[in-house]
């Protein structure tokens, strides 16, 4: 790595190294260098507005961009300059109003009581588009829409399409598609039941809804930013979530 | 009603109409009538071995067999046996050996804490048959097929087919398509996290679940008997979960 | 109506009614009033490029607007203005680079041999999706996503969603999932097979498709425009396609 | 092999490798060995009722047991009785009363114009189950259920749950769910359009149905035998149809 580049090291980290570190939130940094799987990524990006180099020790490690084995590689370009931004965008999410954390791949509303279904009410721009009762209702931007949602049942959106995917858990009846609306549409889900549910943003957070609790989505100001140096969107999906199936 | 049937009133329901009353268990009856909804069905079938005329005030009450208007004249037909009954297999439920309630739907077994899934093997008679990440396994009854199971995207199966369902929730990379398996085998499904999970019995009775449980499924000696004046199974699924559907 | 406007007939009808027609690539036109379904429209669409008001004789129709019973209303609605124009993409189809009928709902490439699955490669702006085994691949416009595409298992597309939709029919191995891709993008599909394929362009037109043959899909420069005088698109889902699941 | 074997050789290979060759019905044998995929056994078993060991040189081949590099062992273990036989259901057909070839996978009810969905009554034992629009209508054995209902939306079926599957293809409004229905049953899809339909039996044969045409299935007298080695039926299927997908 060339000398203009300077290297700091996150606080919990830096204790197991024994070096001396600084938290996220201090740091003015270009780069963040995360070590983990998604889960690590995604809780880097609530802490703030950082170009993300993921390397991967998990199993799966969609978000990550590279393995341990070829960190150095990455360094030397990310260094270099050879890489491109992959700019996503991020969901803004408010409760009664009152803002939450961004998710870069998806909230979850889900009942707090696994045994008792609830029923939401979704709307996008004051229009209703379905009631629903289930487990619980996903909203997930094209990024997260290779996770939980695609589980769920829902569809892949490519990156650069500027939606958000709706889908429902487990819904009786069936009364919800997997449906994909506007980014720039503001899309609410009403809790209609007294009964508890909590929200999950990017499978980091949790938070207790109040009950008849409106839940707001619209596109937020900032942005999910990835570095990447080679692999394209389809590719990784194949081989990070359909290995195998191709032949 | 003629004279040679005697009426006995459960006793919370006794204590509202100024009555004397007595307790399920105390009973010795041949029929019970409940008011209610499938909750209400499911939660007497855990009290004994009855045989259940299920009245209906609730939305769906897919399990009951008549509306509170057709009150008086589903116990006249009771009472003149005009009826059938209509018998279903159980599911019997142990945890790492220990027998647990019946169920006459289904048994739900799910990640305790809705962020993190959890991964589970499942064999049958000690051949394995998936290893399924996700939020949970539903293992269902023909009864219980047409309820959480299908919500989840399990197939319906007829009540005469003597098979359990197997479905994941939301399972990650599609793992485990909905399995239907003999009802005189053994389904085992193993928690391999250590992380907490909990078991949900028919929708009624929730059940810590060990790490690294086994929880196994068997057919259950008893059986659910349900009143049954005149409508058939499929007139029944199209009614209560397809109503509107067809032209 | 008014009398600054002019009724046109089309020939087929005027002979039915005994009076004198003309052909519509004889019209100039504003508007096009279609008696019929949603085949009648897509017809329509094909020829030429009308705001057309669909009238509903038909069991479903969702692309009409008003039912037979309120077409004076619609056409005293029409010549006061009273109206808003719908107006969704249309993709253009091009089969080993020649150009074919735009499709307002969407194409299917089908294997022509019913018992014989197909293999297709799917991909956009020249990056490989997937390879996909089955029975045929659907291309779909926001406005065909509610149509043939969600009886396959795809989502629901707000028509202002500028996008696409991938959807295979009965896919070996579920080797793709749904995939939303975006409207300015290419998508292409590669026959990999000798056998034969056909392509059904909104279910009106088909088209023998060579071996091996390449097809491409974008963006039309023309769009479809739906006279519209009240219901948004959403209530429309939940009439014509999920009418008596919502309670 | 031990003389006590008898080798004979079907007449088309017969003219291969230049030998003298008998056809199928000609000849009287113990087991049947195959080379080729799914198809090859598949037909075989509509010639007659053979005890077939299946040798893949296909891509799948999940009805297969051995490739063709462990052909001589497999030879050896069949000689020496080393192998158990693997019975399964097979699928009785009928069109308007007349029996048609069995089927070891499924029999599958398509639209003849692929632009034109048809409207299908499916009964089981006189009680009806749904109305149908659709593409059409698959029913298979649990033998087939890992087959083309699999890509369809269907259920796995373990071979010794004795029933059938009903899987529809496209199916307009998801009016019918995968249907699991008891092998002893009688299954009637009625054709209510006056448009054309084929059937098509195990991807064979196909034939073609008479508008209105009554199409009944119900358990046959005869069954499919496989000589089978070694792998139980799970490991099958995730080794075949889901490989890559464990970890």
């Amino acid at each position: 790595m060339r000398r203009e580049h300077k290297v700091l090291i996150e606080d919990d980290l830096a204790r197991v190294v024994g070096e001396k570190g600084s938290t996220l939130d201090e740091m003015s940094i270009d780069f963040l260098v995360t070590v983990g799987g998604d889960g690590t990524i995604l809780r880097a990006m609530q802490l703030g507005d950082f170009n993300i180099l993921g390397v991967n020790i998990s199993r799966v490690g969609f978000l990550t961009e590279v393995g341990v084995e070829d960190l150095e590689g990455a360094l030397r370009n990310l260094a270099e300059g050879k890489f491109v931004i992959d700019e996503r965008i991020k969901l803004k999410v408010e409760v009664n109003g009152k803002r939450q954390s961004d998710c870069t791949n998806e909230a979850v509303i889900h009942t707090a009581s696994l045994a008792k279904v609830r029923r939401f009410r979704i709307s996008i721009d004051g229009e209703a588009v379905a009631t629903v009762e289930g487990d619980g209702i996903i909203v997930a931007t094209p990024t997260g829409s290779t996770a939980y949602s695609m589980s769920a049942g829902g569809p892949i959106l490519d990156p650069r399409v500027k939606a958000f995917v709706i889908t429902a858990l487990a819904p009786f009846r069936q009364t919800l598609r997997p449906t994909v609306v506007p980014a720039d549409g503001r899309v609410e889900v009403e809790l209609l039941n007294r009964g508890p549910c909590v929200m999950v943003l990017d499978g980091q957070q949790e938070i207790k809804l109040p009950a008849k609790a409106m839940v707001g989505f619209t596109i937020s100001e900032k942005r999910a930013r990835f570095v990447r140096f080679t692999k394209a969107f389809y590719t990784r999906v194949n081989e990070k979530l359909m290995e195998g199936l191709h032949s």
